[in-house]
């Protein structure tokens, strides 16, 4: 069995814990039925031998799977991960999400799109990860009493994505630990009407909306402090051809959104004013989850 | 020349300051040269004679029109009031659009949406119902440095407004002054996620999705409080066809979306429960306003 599952950006600039999008950088692995129990590792995260002992994908897929059926089978795991660890693009999510789908898949018991994520917030409680990695696309999220509601909307190809990956790390749990308790109603008021208008401006495709409408009083400036040439990532893109330009999740990769006319060229600035940073450019993602027999 | 502006119903459950909707409630005004300044007014505060000679529509329109021209003509102002005076539907957000938008037209001066919405900010500093009565349909709006930013979507006759209008007002300055200075991250977080899904819901036309996406924690429970009824109209409204209930503006009508088919059910219910309140239905407005020579 292969599963293969997307990369995601998600706190969307004002949408924190709202808006998420999904990307064509994938992690796949293939689980295969074996006498003994057994990992390889490619990709992201290959060069650290605790990967292989300590998996997250192993051990949540063991969760599942051991409730779902009372088989021994051992299990041979082929990884060949795309998508930067700890970087702000959705690698815990990825991998929390194919896990549980692969130990429902492996027995054929049907596991539907909502249900997925349902089980998947009691490893991960935000939604702006976990519903485009599921769904693909651009997603809102929210949460009701354990349960995701959700609505999505394809990406039309002439949009890229341009992603800067810085060459560390911003600790989630810090990152999170920097921002404010309180917001004053200004603020709140601020991010609601950001998020609300960026929403519409991708249900709408109106790109030209996506500049304004992405900012954010909420998170980005007390992260981005921790990593202050993000600041300077995000003027050069918004000057040469970003339609909008925002921290990756609790960072510490930068997203972009341009035509794919415009890629090149913003492309090239990035790589000059930031030779250590990584530059990578890819296709947004409609698929979302994929398992295949 | 004859102008016509729709009702609003704005600050939509979590989207404070940020979405409105507009109503087929109108306020006609026909303004036409003559000898001498004259006002007649019929329909809502008809029976009020200080709005005749304190009368914010004469006043906004000469502000403008004295700038727009050094003429001395005087007019004949014939009010057609149609909007419910001090009760969260836009009444001033009414006035303030058509005033300056006759002043313009008076004279044949041209003046696009964007600009009369940038003009309407200097009296109505939140956007939620100006963008509305202006565009009509439903509205997503931010400001930018005095510049209104706003994306906008027809709403199908297949809904219906259902409007319940108390007995007596709650004062807007009052309303205002009883909602928090400060939000915690969580409910901030709450009304960010549900205004963009509350947006994208309509934008989608998911209508099964409004009544989750509705909810608020930002301030609906805090002016309710002043007329306890609410509550119950909201229980009511709810669990009898409403695909969402929301205060309407700073309250104190009820704003209630039903499918066409729902809404005798429902209007019978509020009629029966509320029979002190004035329960209206109307269309959707997806003109905004009308000027006509």
């Amino acid at each position: 069995m292969r599963i293969s599952v997307p990369a995601t950006s998600a706190n969307l600039g004002p949408g924190f814990d709202t808006l998420g999008i999904a990307l064509n950088i994938r992690n796949q692995v293939i689980i295969k039925p074996a006498k003994f129990h057994s990992v390889s590792l490619k990709g992201e995260g290959a060069n650290n031998p605790k990967l292989k002992d300590n998996n997250m994908f192993i051990s949540t897929f063991n969760d599942f799977h051991q409730n779902l059926c009372n088989s021994k089978q051992q299990y041979r795991f082929e990884f060949q991960n795309e998508i930067p660890l700890s970087r702000g693009l959705g690698s815990s999510s990825a991998v929390i999400i194919s896990a549980i789908a692969s130990a429902y898949a492996i027995e054929g018991i049907s596991l539907n799109d909502k249900k997925l994520l349902n089980l998947a917030l009691s490893y991960e409680s935000h939604p702006d990860n976990i519903t485009p990695a599921v769904m693909g696309g651009f997603t809102v999220s929210t949460i009701h009493e354990n349960e995701v509601f959700f609505i999505r909307k394809e990406i039309p190809n002439s949009l890229k994505a341009v992603v800067v990956i810085p060459n560390r790390a911003i600790s989630t749990n810090l990152s999170r630990k920097t921002l404010p308790f309180k917001y004053s109603k200004e603020d709140a008021v601020f991010n609601i009407s950001h998020s609300s208008l960026l929403t519409a401006a991708f249900m709408n495709e109106d790109w030209r909306m996506l500049k304004k409408a992405s900012k954010d009083r909420f998170h980005q400036y007390y992260r981005m402090k921790q990593m202050p040439e993000l600041f300077a990532v995000q003027k050069v893109a918004l000057r040469n051809g970003a339609l909008m330009s925002t921290l990756s999740g609790s960072g510490s990769t930068f997203f972009n959104i341009t035509y794919a006319r415009d890629t090149a060229k913003l492309v090239k600035k990035l790589e000059d004013n930031f030779p250590h940073f990584k530059i990578v450019v890819c296709d947004f993602d409609n698929s979302g989850i994929l398992v295949e027999d």
